[in-house]
């Protein structure tokens, strides 16, 4: 019965795309209910995934919106 | 003083909506906040709501994004 | 598939009690789940609830620890 | 290492505004990041801040969706 | 820069152990991270987990809290 | 109406201390409503802040549990 929540940045993070694709989306779910399977015996069918796609100006790193952040720290999007 | 949060996906349930509607969304408000008031003598206006609808393709059960875990099992939305 | 989180205060709401109980528990995910059947028509075994107790000391209101909010403000548990 | 989640509805609060800016954004995750800092010593770098925006007619307050209940009490928006 | 929350009941899976353990935790919070740098080039090093671990009667399914539900359905742990 | 959730590792930031302090919940407290005031004109009386420990084992950072990534990189707490 576990519940995933998985927050991430709304952008792409592949070259061409701008956004988290429903293929990444359809990776991330698998992935999540797979592992929560293998550590811990939980049946695929009793884990729920939520995925939380938030705008970069909404996520804070360092002080500052994330863009800012990057910029300042030379990071790249991630 | 509670918080109650219910997550939903954003798509309708009932005959003819594609969506929560105002309507619903006033009613889950309604019984939420008097449950704490029945179960824990909560007084109405120190209990708070949020509601978070979930884009389907967001949605993770059974391993799958739910409308692919719906139509493998031959569920109906819910 | 709707997911239900309740956060209250970690403290008995009713004379003689210093915690919430368990069948106060039982009856707060009863009605949350009978709310989204009635709203939303949620099946009932498509419904998680989950419930947070927080530590008083953890809970904040009005700028203050909610048991110093609460004294300031002639305020009972709620 | 501090996750700092702010909820609050998406509406602007001040004259002329709309909604929350990027210019308000901004301040509350410099506010946020510097608070953990000064209280716990928690360095700017490590402390993610996640701004929530709930549209009103999702948020409840009081039994009521949050509009309907500022109206009731009398209350500015806030 | 991802936040993975993971909530799971407060109890052992598998035989001999009535609790998560540590290395199950270890293995929860490395598997997440390889998750989302796969799926989503995210670096290991600005990806948190957190895991929320919920004593089971806090946690329900089917109106009912979770060892009663599972009772009632013939369910094992999961 | 907002709401500040704060996470943080169960553990003393200063010397001498092996937990957050009640003084420091305090001041994670006002200063988070204060900020919610300043930027967005929010009453203090109408935010709530919920602050939540999180032990060391069940917070992963690089793809490790907290302590096994600090001792790695050579970070301090924080």
């Amino acid at each position: 019965m576990p519940i995933v929540t998985i927050q991430v940045t709304r952008e792409g993070t592949k070259p061409g795309n701008d956004a988290v694709t429903a293929d990444e989306k359809a990776a991330l779910i698998k992935g999540a209910s797979q592992l929560l399977l293998d550590v811990l015996n939980k049946p695929l069918e009793s884990t729920f995934v939520v995925i939380q796609e938030v705008n970069t100006e909404n996520w804070g790193w360092g002080g500052l919106p994330v863009e800012a952040y990057r910029k300042q720290r030379g990071l790249k999007p991630g």
